[in-house]
């Protein structure tokens, strides 16, 4: 199973009221019909093509045969079926060839695919998160050449970061990129960790790609974006020339072991031209433009993979005979299914916590994304900005921590057959792990949000932010089975507020960052039971609605109970987390390196 | 690197007085020097045999061909250097063939190994633990003949318990063990799960295994024990004909690959025979006497997967170059090692406290079962026994759950090359997810803790054990600097008491279980806790004393540090879980099956 859909439609249509975003004129071709067939073809294609072969492209690494990357052949069918249905083009444009869905519905149809194959499913992400970046700043006769193919899907894309030396630290790129009379830039330097970097599955591949142009200032101001495609393109859109990219090596990872990621040379073994997008020296602020939908993506991604493990284990729970209750005296009656089992519902409660908790906030930022892209006050615009600005390391982070540890006890459900191989829970495990680090580690997630998202204007944003949640406080207040989880947040949001101000007031940064991850982690924590809370105060109100079927009862049931988990179990480990930051504990930052072993 | 020697000295020698264990007659050939010159060569051939194939074997899985089980040769090689220093016989009885060391010894050499290579190390630590388990229950006869080869490492040895349809649940096994004339067992069945169950690289493979005797009582109570070799042996102790034991398949697992785990079926080809061990039906009660040892081994492994995972990160923390500190403005100036920030020296001391507090108790548990060797007076030999049992699924599962987020961090200090296959960490990672199903999963061992070891005595093992925690409390009040961890962990310890009694008043005993994961898990950080603070007070005195040298100055202080986290950043968490074992949360034991999706 790679979607509980009645779940889906819960989030889409009840919880963020995703028809409202359908009624602006920018996206008044997605009504909930349209919406709701895109979720069918996109199911029904990510089922036939993505879910049956991932087992395959994980057994089956790319290879490095003659110089080629060898790939499964599956993986090339299963993107041409994702390209005929026109999802590489969704999210963008009319203008520039796209359906112009919203980003939502992107972010819900991705996520489908991600589940079955996140592996498969990374070359059409990394494609749009190339495109996009491409549209929002390249100029007409660079969108002309290659945003087309790309929202074909018969070329990809690339972002090309990171290098051997340089990962977190852009600053300290090497590539250059010397201008030449022509036009054109001269790229030289290597690139690590390029995901879909090289394979002949695509006619092309354009590579967006940080570097510097040389005399230009020091560290990140000094850097600049260009697009450099693996062939030349000529002016009528034909393929020219190869471009002087060399695959120097592949990676091995331990998951999503499907994409091809490499560590690529460009322009040692000849010119290797690359295109200027936008003005020079404004790469790293094109980049950050466009992390938010990208940091929503790896997020979402993460949901996905726990999604994956979650949907199975429960159903392996239902189906596995082991053991009996503590009522069940007599050793030869039969034994129950393990979902009878406490432990085994606290380990699907708990995977249903993080996944729902985070698919919620996954596809509310995605719905911010669209707000922005149609609102047109600038006050609003502006807070929108703010806001999503401040929840964006918090949904790239929080899944990719609590996602995996929900992947973690998919596998525990699972005992034994959970880490053997032929069961997808460990693949799902597997594959999650790299969340936690590519596009931007959990340290600098942390140091995001505190450093620049909070600090940077006094905390404003935040007090802004939690005033909105407040509203649902006074919602819930009025719910009599809500009041308990009400008045918890209510105390949460206090204790987030005198930490935030004791932090804010702390004079040294190194102090006051000292606990940057564990204030990331647990301002994450209250974002889910936010979350939480708003979900079940929508399931509390259709409760007691009359006529409800026993399934649609269940449904909201569940919302209600899982709200009371997380608030229960899972909240007031924030608050503990929150109590050490607010001690401006220095343990770890003053630590002398020699007290570590090694 | 595979250990800290200065570390585990510490804790041998300064924590545990393990010089207080060699004083026994039994003991006597292990003085400090002995024990010092076993731990120099069982780290020299686990770093010359063990640790430079441990990617090799994990890259290449034993195979099925033939009919037979195919492994690297290196595997053989480094076995055959393990057994040629005697490290098979070491903690055997010298009546035995054995060297007669303590198991505290046995237990830190198998470290070193488990360290370098849990997958091959596997191969031994079965062997131990079914010869173990030969030694103390089977017939002078049986021990003649196989007991001799195991030891010298000869023949390598199984334990065969779980089925297809009974892992947890070993009441449900139907393998049958049918008594015939001749004074053999015919066995019959399928086993499951089995590790070392098949391969070419020792003489012969000797399988304990369960099963029931027709016309036996049902469940539990009708389980026998048996050995039964994989080739059968002469009165005279020469090998005889196969014994109809078939390899059905082998299970791929996410780690410890290198360990071959089998599906085999005894006797369906013809004659399987099997020798009874011990008295009939009292199989399961032999496991149990056998599991708090092999409990101990399994958390220690974990303990040591975390221990290299630890020691790489803290290496490549130490040399790896990015970023710069908030102090340092000019993108020009050189970057510094991360281990200069604060969030990465966070992970080393998340690794350092749960390593280093899990080591501890890992090694104080094997001390117990070495006083329980030589101690004559009833009363203290009952309260041993009982002590050892309330521990020993402590010490089984918190290594596994919280030495597995070591893991997770030591990749995360790696960055994106801690998830490629280059590096060990993520393969560290792999190997512990095992730990922490097999042997008796988490929520086993909370069954285990709550239900039989706390309530099967109305808490009075638990309330002694509080109150020998107690004495390291007063202790640590007269310490200056300890007086706040001192006063932390008496806090904690009311909790645990009134949690815990909280849940023996509880008459239903379904809602008295249904967080035991939960109170085991927290029960488990106290115990840490109470672990750090005993090293944290003998670093303490040790400070104070003139004349030390920088590095033990630092050694110590790191003592100290390490102990400050855990108080700080992780105790807090468990009261937390405390507060919700003592509400007596139902959420998920009355949650309705249908409110999970799938």
């Amino acid at each position: 199973m790679i979607v509980d859909r009645r779940e889906l439609e819960f989030v889409l249509f009840e919880l963020l009221d995703v028809e409202r975003i359908s009624r602006q004129p920018r996206y008044s071709a997605f009504d909930r019909g349209t919406i709701s067939q895109i979720l069918d073809t996109a199911q029904q294609i990510a089922e036939e093509h993505f879910l049956p072969i991932a087992a395959e492209v994980d057994a089956n690494e790319p290879q490095f045969i003659d110089g080629q990357v060898v790939l499964p052949e599956s993986t090339a069918v299963a993107l041409a079926a994702y390209a005929d249905a026109g999802f590489f083009a969704l999210p963008f444009a009319q203008e520039v060839g796209g359906l112009q869905a919203p980003w939502v519905l992107h972010t819900a149809v991705s996520g489908m695919f991600s589940c079955a194959n996140t592996a498969v499913t990374n070359y059409a992400f990394l494609t749009i998160a190339a495109a996009n970046l491409l549209d929002a700043f390249g100029s007409d006769d660079l969108k002309h050449r290659f945003l087309q193919p790309m929202l074909a899907g018969r070329w990809f894309g690339t972002m090309c970061l990171s290098e051997p030396q340089a990962g977190s630290s852009l600053g300290d790129i090497c590539t250059t990129a010397t201008p030449g009379h022509d036009g054109f830039y001269r790229i030289r330097g290597n690139k690590m960790w390029i995901s879909g970097g090289e394979h002949e599955i695509s006619g092309n591949i354009v590579h967006m790609i940080l570097a510097k142009i040389p005399g230009g200032p020091a560290g990140t101001k000094g850097i600049s974006l260009f697009l450099v495609p693996k062939r030349r393109v000529e002016k009528d859109g034909s393929l020219g020339l190869g471009n002087n990219i060399a695959l120097v090596g592949l990676n091995h990872k331990m998951g999503q072991r499907g994409t091809t990621n490499c560590l690529l040379n460009f322009g040692e073994g000849g010119d290797c031209l690359g295109y200027l997008v936008g003005e020079p020296h404004r790469g790293i602020e094109y980049m950050f433009h466009m992390m938010n939908e990208a940091r929503i993506g790896v997020g979402h991604a993460s949901v996905m993979s726990a999604l994956g493990g979650y949907l199975y284990s429960a159903d392996y729970a239902r189906t596995r005979l082991q053991g009996r209750l503590a009522n069940q005296k007599d050793p030869q009656s039969p034994q129950v299914p393990i979902i009878k089992h406490a432990d085994v519902r606290r380990m699907l409660m708990a995977q249903k916590a993080a996944v729902e908790g985070a698919q919620a906030l996954c596809l509310y930022c995605a719905t911010l994304v669209d707000e922005l892209a149609t609102e047109e006050g600038p006050e609003q615009r502006k807070w929108l900005e703010k806001m999503l600005g401040l929840l964006t390391p918090v949904v790239k982070s929080w899944p990719s921590e609590h996602c995996l540890e929900a992947n973690k006890w998919a596998i525990q459900v699972l005992g034994g057959y959970g880490y053997t191989r032929d069961y997808p829970v460990e693949r799902f495990y597997r594959d999650n792990r790299l969340n936690h680090i590519h596009e931007g580690t959990f340290g600098i997630q942390g140091a995001d949000l505190l450093g620049r998202k909070v600090n940077g204007d006094g905390g404003q944003t935040l007090q802004r932010f939690i005033e909105l949640m407040r509203e649902t406080i006074s919602q819930a207040e009025k719910q009599g089975q809500l009041q308990k989880e009400a008045a918890q947040l209510d105390a949460c949001l206090t204790d987030l507020s005198e930490t935030t101000r004791i932090l804010l007031d702390c004079t040294e940064s190194a102090r006051r960052m000292a606990n940057a991850t564990l204030y990331l982690d647990a301002f994450g924590h209250v974002v889910i039971a936010w979350m939480w809370l708003r979900q079940a105060l929508v399931a509390a109100k259709q409760v007691s609605a009359a006529g409800l079927s026993d399934a649609e009862q269940d449904f909201y049931d569940g919302k209600i109970v899982a709200c009371r988990y997380f608030y229960g179990y899972e909240l007031p480990l924030a608050r503990a987390q929150l109590s050490v930051c607010a001690s401006l504990d220095t343990t770890c930052l003053d630590a002398s390196e020699a007290v570590f072993g090694g």
